[in-house]
């Protein structure tokens, strides 16, 4: 048998093994340690390495993208040794930020030949205006008027009141040399419609001078801002902060119920204005400028988020027949809605589609494009309400699914929100059943989160701890497994290696609980193809948005059954595709149009109106599903989890 | 010689009189006490009685009308008894009121053929909009706007956030039957102009139930306010009040000073508002309403007024070149401008022409009609700046002249304003020189008001106590002309007929100030008709308005050369035009669009600018005026005075 010599770049000296041996076999002949929380079964990507020269044989690229193995990525569990071979063995933080958020690719740069002269709905326009005298007693607002019109290709401008009481004197201050920052309406734009004057700064502004907006996402959980130059489009900063809703009520419908009761209304706007203008705060700190610099705001979110922000009562969106008081929120100033930017800034809320496919959502389809792209495409956003929107550049449908907070972290027994100290990822050894799992914040861990719990069902399904009910198979032999006091359940962590010194455990009744929430998204995406009669495998690509699908494990959530089995180059992370297209709204008045022809084009399907939801649901409460030829790439590994445990 | 039978009605028993008697004469032997405070010169109207039978000649109507004329009344001094006749003696208080408010009639119906469907731009919209189902789950707002489209012809209404807050509890507790109030732009009328939704009201309101509006004037001196049904644009109250302003400056210049210093503009903002809204509730009152049921308010007012009560700084207004921040105010809410009506109503502030000729102007020429009359007209509004307003249908030429406060009663030793205990008119007997004199309230006076000095003015001219170059003639034989402190003066009233016991005077500064006051506004005449090369004297009528000009005596005026000299039938006086004209425009969308055209075609010509006019101005510096030709009813009255002296 001939022997091939293997260099590990961190081993002292290169090891000989003959054609066949497994990568991570030589590592451990080199005294290399690599990682294996899934005990070798190409699962987890934690023993992903680079081959710098040389070529080995892949079993198996799960975990790797197109891009990886074209960088010579190879997991070594899975990966033949043929030849000589050198090793590049990347620092384990690289692999796991690469694993986490690598593919997370956030449009923080203006779309391409973006001009803010003509994109930009917010100009800036530098005005000289002759002094008035006897001969010229125009009045204030009609000289700053005719400059404007001498300027800009409009007729028609509105001033406020606050402003008027502003500007005798800015005008005079500064020897009639002043700047107008002027807003252009949303998404009209013939020369007639009226355009409003927003301010008046002392002297010239250079031309190319920072003019600053933001744009906002209210999630339920998280708020981002991005503040940025509208001159150039650069995001200047990006900052987020949980929603100090939170406190009082995890979910939409929590926060409705605290909304409707005594002020609770005003007390939940209040909270998520202290967010918001906290982090604009924070923005502007960052970026060395005034709050009152801020000129424009772009706000999305869920119908929810945007009713409570505008202090609009929701009550409705929770009740059957489920409406929303406003899917279009007209435009406010910054006064009006409470922001502590430019007072007389203009405050764009992005539109909805329904009370449960918000502006979070019509601000995703733009940010991904799909309603430009000729692909069928699977959107999704993946929180409380699985919203989903299936379609291309000529049509879109949408539906949200009311998922349940369980992928949230709620409502199982040691759920936890995506925060420090939970349980994010989880692979277990398919012949010992024992867990290895990451915590964020690398802290001891106090529990679950959502990823984490995706991670831990899919790993336990795969190594057999579980059956495709989501029963436990108590009999096999670890002592993970037992009964405790709320049924059968599978031990996680023990008390020894938590925060809190309690058993970190998922139940049975957990169990049940997620897969009937991945089994209402499911259904959501099946109910989705069959009212346009397309078949699932037609979709040529799935873009998940939403913070929460920046840290889903595709492959672990493909095998729960909660994303629909196709090759990984299909599924892409976008992050935030909120904030992105209340981004590219707030830059862009093209944009923003697409926004509002998005919502309009957008036909909603309302599940519970739906008689076939609920066949489909029921054929999804199965792992991964009651039809696993729908499952092609589980049903595999199904039989190579079998196969290498009987060879284990 | 014939005798003839004269009856007083008053009077025991007739008298016989030959031909040729006085009518004054004759009631004298009859026991019938006739005032007669002019001394029988026929200038005071005092001795106006009625011709019930019979018969007599009138050498002279001044001081009637040609309806008055018609209706037999006649003036006892001036009527020569050729017949029998029998007299009707008027009680001295109808008398009165006849000669100071009966030609003032206010246009408190709406115009013939006012369609409040048509003409009105705040509808209300009777709404029964399907409730929301699982079929239907369109959004509340645009459930509204479904309904409002099916019923007015306009596509594009607007609504605010506070609207928004209360939309889904009003429609749900009112099972969906609801009433709209929207309110269409100002003058913009294509069915693309966006409308606003004002309000929605609980369940239907009866078509011809009231739709409320206020129509405000604010004046220096007093608000007016007018509470309006909408649809039958029936004035349901008219209320007044001084501007609690006055305590802080007595003209526009004091009260732009005082906006200057410190917090003064909030401080004289919140003061008219505090006066604007007490009329609010007394005339919600008088109607038994809410305020909160006035839908819509229209403001007329003087540039100043208008800046301070928007708390737009007014001092430009001040300085040359005497410009406004703004002459036509944007469309605010009454939230906005601090009003106690609906928060969301319309507040229309009618535009203005220049510093000097504001929105009561405007609203003036509009109530006045002269807009549209083919008829030459000099419209005036005579205050501290005498407003005037030269033109037809075809043109419209203005100017304001400083004339200063002291028709105001300012700036003159004893004047005060036209309160309780003001000299309003007085009579002075051409032989004896001495007065006779009107005090507002029937009480001891305190000192002398604008129409008070006019009237005085005009007597001492007329009976020789002062002569044409305003110079006192000492020489007479009366107590009344004699040296004070201050020069050369004449004594009104002596101190124990007085309030505060000291005698109240007018002296030879005084007459200097007044002379001026009214050479300033006789020229802005004369630089008027120049500068549209038209001889005054072409003028077919004179329509007076401002509270101001409903006290004046129209031939004393005249007399002193303040109004120029024509037949009495070509004056008219109109009363409170600038709230007449905001009642208008409030009621008629045509109407406002009148005024808005009114303002964009006035000729604006600044007097302070024009050569002309120092020329005018000297030339009007004598009484009447250097050239008596100008003035040829007075040249008469003159010849008359002196005639009837030596008779006497």
């Amino acid at each position: 048998m001939a022997l091939h010599t293997v260099l590990f770049d961190v081993a002292e000296k290169p090891v000989q093994v003959p054609t066949g041996t497994l990568l991570s076999e030589a590592a451990r002949l080199a005294g290399v340690e690599l990682n294996q929380p899934c005990g070798g079964q190409g699962r987890c990507g934690r023993c992903a390495v680079q081959i710098t020269s040389g070529m080995v044989r892949r079993r198996s690229t799960l975990r790797l993208s197109p891009e990886d193995v074209a960088l010579g990525y190879a997991l070594a569990c899975q990966s033949v040794v043929e030849g000589n071979v050198a090793v590049h063995v990347p620092p384990q933080e690289r692999i796991e930020r690469r694993l986490t958020t690598d593919r997370t690719v956030a449009a923080v740069h203006a779309p391409p030949g973006y001009d803010p002269h003509r994109d930009q709905s917010l100009q800036r326009v530098a005005l000289t205006l002759p002094p008035p005298s006897m001969d010229d007693q125009t009045d204030d607002w009609n000289r700053v008027l005719r400059g404007l019109r001498q300027t800009l290709q409009r007729s028609d401008f509105r001033v406020s009141l606050p402003l008027l009481r502003r500007m005798g004197g800015i005008l005079r201050e500064n020897d009639w040399k002043v700047t107008a920052i002027v807003d252009a309406p949303r998404w009209e734009c013939c020369p007639d419609c009226p355009c409003r004057l927003v301010d008046l700064l002392p002297g010239h502004v250079p031309d190319d001078a920072p003019l600053w907006g933001v744009a906002i996402d209210i999630g339920t959980t998280t708020v981002s801002l991005w503040l940025v130059d509208l001159i150039s489009g650069r995001v200047r900063a990006q900052v987020a902060e949980y929603n100090r809703q939170i406190a009082r009520g995890e979910d939409v419908i929590s926060r409705i119920i605290y909304a409707s009761k005594n002020n609770g209304g005003e007390e939940l706007r209040q909270l998520v204005l202290e967010t918001i203008n906290e982090l604009v705060k924070r923005a502007c700190t960052r970026a060395r400028i005034s709050p009152t610099d801020i000129h424009k705001a772009t706000v999305a979110g869920n119908s929810t988020m945007m009713h409570l922000f505008l202090g609009v009562p929701a009550n409705s969106i929770r009740l059957a027949p489920f409406v929303t008081v406003i899917n279009e929120p007209p435009l406010i100033t910054a006064e009006e809605a409470g922001l502590n930017i430019h007072p007389y800034a203009s405050v764009d809320c992005l539109p909805g589609v329904a009370s449960y496919v918000g502006a979070d959502i019509t601000a995703g389809v733009l940010a991904s494009g799909m309603d430009d792209d000729e692909r069928l495409t699977l959107f999704m956003d993946v929180g409380t309400n699985g919203e989903t929107v299936l379609g291309c550049n000529e049509w879109l449908v949408t539906c949200a699914c009311s998922a349940g907070p369980a992928f949230e972290g709620a409502g199982v027994f040691d759920g936890m929100r995506a925060t420090k100290g939970a349980i994010e990822e989880v692979w277990i050894d398919g012949n010992t059943y024992e867990p290895t799992y990451r915590v964020i914040g690398d802290v001891k861990p106090r529990g679950i989160c959502g990823s984490g719990l995706i991670s831990l069902l899919a790993e336990m399904f795969i190594t057999g701890v579980l059956d495709k009910g989501g029963h436990l198979h108590l009999g096999l032999n670890t002592p993970r497994l037992r009964l405790g006091a709320h049924g059968p359940e599978y031990v996680v962590a023990w008390a020894d290696e938590t925060e809190h010194g309690h058993d970190i455990v998922i139940t049975h009744v957990d169990i049940d609980n997620l897969i009937r929430a991945k089994a209402a998204i499911y259904a959501g995406f099946t109910v989705l193809a069959n009212s346009v009669g397309v078949p699932l495998d037609m979709v040529e690509q799935v873009l998940i948005g939403g913070s929460f699908g920046k840290y889903i494990n595709v492959e672990k959530a493909i095998q729960i059954g909660l994303l629909p089995d196709m090759p990984w180059e299909r599924f892409q992370f976008l992050g935030n595709t909120s904030v992105q297209g209340a981004y590219l709204a707030l830059l862009d008045r093209a944009a923003r149009t697409r926004v509002h022809d998005i919502a309009g084009r957008m036909t909603y399907i309302e599940l519970s109106a739906d008689n076939s939801f609920y066949e489909a649901f029921t054929s999804a409460l199965f792992l991964p599903h009651t039809d696993l030829h729908k499952f092609p790439s589980v049903a595999e590994a199904l039989v190579n989890g079998n196969e290498q445990r009987v060879r284990g």
